[in-house]
């Protein structure tokens, strides 16, 4: 769906999300920076689904509008930006997590995305706080 | 994002459940046969976003195709067709939970709202047990 979608015109909760982060790239995007521990523009730009870039500056754009995402001056390089979630975009990890261990049930899988999905269903809790501490201190 | 969309093309479990289910209208189809227990065509047309016909029976046929909702005909009127959840479209109710949580958190609510958010924070085991009897078990 477009982010130009009049917005939360019924005031049910699963359309409000559906417009704020429901878009497909936006999902990537997100799924990027909490799995991947994403942060930088030409970083989003490179992974595997080879988004263009006048979306992914429409959907960061949109992003940090909706609150989801902060961007920040990179200290190594004043021309770019980092971006980071805040607590909304933390928030979001859970339903990200529940996607992924849908997925996992449904869809066959490498090592690595079993070993994800192992990890979500034994200790769905202390990746998420796992995944909160690496976004909040990420290491370069 | 359009269902025939090539799919799975990452290989992302992501992107593999934003290619089965993350279109705007499957989803919001998906929450209403979860939260209001929809089951008749009728019945999610009138639902309170106006889906268009032609949209709905594309996003049911899409379902039915991916497993999610299975089809059959209503013994009340046998021209007509009752859509239910499948085992692999119940195990999507936690991922529209986690959606209507998040939504909770971050924008005004109504009382009704108010109160399947407070369930959802307070008892979300509980809540996914019920769901999954009404559904497979529903009181007409």
């Amino acid at each position: 769906m477009s982010t130009s979608t009049k917005k939360h015109s019924s005031g049910c909760l699963v359309a409000y999300g559906l417009d704020t982060f429901g878009d497909r790239w936006t999902l990537l995007i997100l799924r990027d920076m909490v799995l991947y521990g994403m942060r930088r523009y030409g970083q989003f730009l490179s992974g595997e689904e080879k988004i263009a870039t006048n979306i992914l500056a429409d959907r960061l754009k949109h992003l940090e509008q909706e609150g989801i995402v902060q961007r920040a001056r990179d200290p190594e390089n004043r021309r770019s930006y980092i971006y980071s979630l805040t607590d909304k975009g933390l928030d979001l990890v859970p339903m990200i997590l529940e996607i992924i261990r849908w997925g996992g049930k449904y869809t066959p899988l490498t090592p690595r995305r079993k070993k994800l999905v192992g990890r979500i269903n034994d200790d769905c809790a202390g990746l998420l706080q796992e995944i909160r501490q690496r976004v909040q201190n990420p290491v370069e």
